[in-house]
């Protein structure tokens, strides 16, 4: 994967609250989210040319499949061309991976990016069953695991080989309850401790439930056009300096280390490249904490520490608001909530907001370049996006 | 939408045979026709830089999502990038969609695109209610509509507007039979008459089970690369000259006319464009026939004949091999079947064997261009590509 032969830039952000959204369906999300955006990036809905939305499972948490379609249309862009894609809780990174091949191909110049799940008030199987079709269904699933106890093996290894401990995971929670508190679109604005971390109710062993992201309904959408064009629309365009993707085996049972996701690591390094940057040009990162556990080995996979050392980094305060490298500033999907599809391009509003400076108590002073790392599945997909105010050597 | 700006060529294409494949998982489907793409681009796997594949619905059907990353794995081929395309039935259109923009962009040079979907022996609900995910199932699907009802409402509203004859339809089905017998990847290669469709079972009046696609098994690949490249893989590169796409309302009762698919018109003016040809210069086509009455539909929106005039079209055998425009040479979705993500990539499969003239006793005599039409749900989507020996303006 090489940079593409065009820059592309971000011109509008919107999202939805992210929560149980009792009274909003999936179209409603997306439409909410759609229209901020466009009205964000101040222009018209029909300057837009393509959709690619992203969703995980709108098949079977609420019966829709074809939310390309559905997008365009209750978004009122027919006949516009809408794709979705997806790749489990990855699905509208894909998607902003696609809209930028779009655009650096030519073929379109202004293009739509988002997704959306709506996971409470759902149609069909509980989603606890409709999430481990992230995970190899004939060799796992059908036997029992579930994702909280995906990520619990790889928290216990993680233990057991250097020495992170129960408290380094809880703090992962109370920083990002912490940070979710100066977030209005986040799920849960409550401050917790690691007390109230460790008394919470045990769901996979170590892991307990505020180590696990929520259920959440939500969407977010962003407006990317071509770098060159950007200036038209906005005094600040953010720029896409990375966007990188790897895989890794479906099944956990597959892995040589389940203290690593192998495609973090091959996602990360194409990432630096692209965006001729190291992490110490990342002021801020939002980083895939569907369990406490991950944002640990996430950020030593991406190098924001040595191997081991995550839980460490967490606890000498280095990814907090005003640390070394702030991580998710958000909330992350711990405390700002995870509609799955949606949460890609959640990452992404949060860095733009923060590279414009608009991020109120939560800012991270100065931020010129963020990192978004999402993942889907137990690491089976990684994607990573490097955004800047700068738009690098052109 | 605007022609790519780098040329891309297809290299390398592979099909499983269509059919109730009851010792097949999705697994074994998509691993055999991306191992036969592969081979017949006389590649090797590492060579593939990124995956596309297209699957309408396979957390509703087999209870597996993230089909990019399964895509990867059971290829072998990790740490690949990996995303999955969804549009209903014309998801593997979408995933060449998608490769096209990938190459196109100069971000990935060789491009495994495809499409799957494993319909029988299935986890979850029915097929018929999992497809109904296509169309707006809050308005539609959960009131009973299926398709079958849908396309009859078509069929019957067009009857009555344009005199089109219980026949004519009857007659799409026998030329798309007749053509599936000499089709070795064919679901059903059995000859049957006017009078057989006739006498078949009603399902949804006026259309019979011989007006009906069947459900399936199958995948299909094909290997894209840049055109500058193409010639080093192989001496018959087939050039993909417009990669063209629209949508319509997602519900059949938005619409103002349903005689017509208006995102078939808006794909087809987009594509012929991009391409710089008009419908003479069409020697083929694999047109969207889920129902007889939408490949009667869809040749009238594409130019191939004047509005209304599809059924006679069929009758004065314009369409049959040897006539003015042969259209599903293949068996079309009719008889060669319908595995609804693979249909797409299907099409372009047999487009590329008629362009290289490898399809034996249904071969077009010297077919130069060839035409791609595929739809997802009542025609929310509606995808073409041209393909073509000849490169085109360069």
């Amino acid at each position: 994967m090489r940079a593409p032969k065009r820059d592309v830039a971000i011109i509008g952000v919107g999202t939805t609250k992210y929560g149980e959204h009792w009274n909003y369906s999936l179209k409603d999300l997306i439409t909410e989210a759609g229209i901020k955006a466009i009205q964000d990036a101040n222009i018209a809905g029909k300057d837009i040319e393509l959709i690619v939305g992203g969703s995980m499972s709108s098949g079977m948490f609420v019966g829709q499949e074809h939310t390309g379609a559905l997008f365009a249309d209750y978004m009122g862009l027919n006949p516009m061309a809408a794709i979705r894609t997806e790749a489990a809780c990855a699905s509208s990174s894909v998607a902003m991976r696609v809209g930028v091949m779009a655009v650096a191909s030519g073929m379109y110049d202004c293009v739509a990016v988002g997704g959306a799940e709506k996971m409470t008030d759902v149609y069909g199987s509980h989603a606890i069953t409709t999430l481990a079709g992230a995970m190899d269904r004939e060799n796992e699933a059908y036997f029992g695991l579930t994702f909280p106890g995906v990520y619990a093996m790889m928290a216990r290894r993680h233990m057991h080989q250097y020495g992170t401990t129960r408290e380094q995971l809880a703090m992962v929670a109370v920083k990002n309850h912490g940070n979710a508190l100066y977030n209005p679109h986040a799920q849960y604005r409550r401050k917790i401790s690691v007390d109230d971390v460790l008394k919470s109710q045990l769901v996979a062993d170590p892991l307990r439930l505020l180590d696990c992201s929520p259920i959440a309904d939500g969407a977010a959408c962003i407006v990317i056009v071509s770098a060159e064009s950007a200036k038209k629309y906005t005094d600040t365009p953010i720029y896409i300096r990375a966007s990188a993707q790897a895989s890794d085996t479906l099944g956990l049972y597959m892995r040589k280390d389940i203290t690593t996701i192998g495609a973090n690591v091959h996602a990360a390094r194409h990432a630096y490249k692209m965006a001729g940057v190291t992490t110490k040009e990342i002021d801020l990162a939002e980083i895939h904490d569907c369990f406490t556990i991950n944002e640990i080995i996430s950020c030593e996979d991406l190098g924001f520490c040595k191997k081991g050392e995550g839980g460490k980094m967490v606890e000498d305060g280095e990814t907090q608001i005003g640390g070394r490298i702030p991580v998710n500033t958000s909330g992350g999907l711990k405390a700002k909530g995870h509609p799955v599809g949606a949460t890609g391009a959640g990452q992404l509003v949060e860095l733009v907001e923060q590279l414009r400076g608009d991020s109120g108590k939560r800012q991270v002073k100065g931020a010129e370049t963020g990192l978004a790392h999402n993942v889907g599945g137990s690491g089976s997909t990684s994607v990573i996006h490097i955004l800047s105010r700068n738009r690098g050597k052109v």
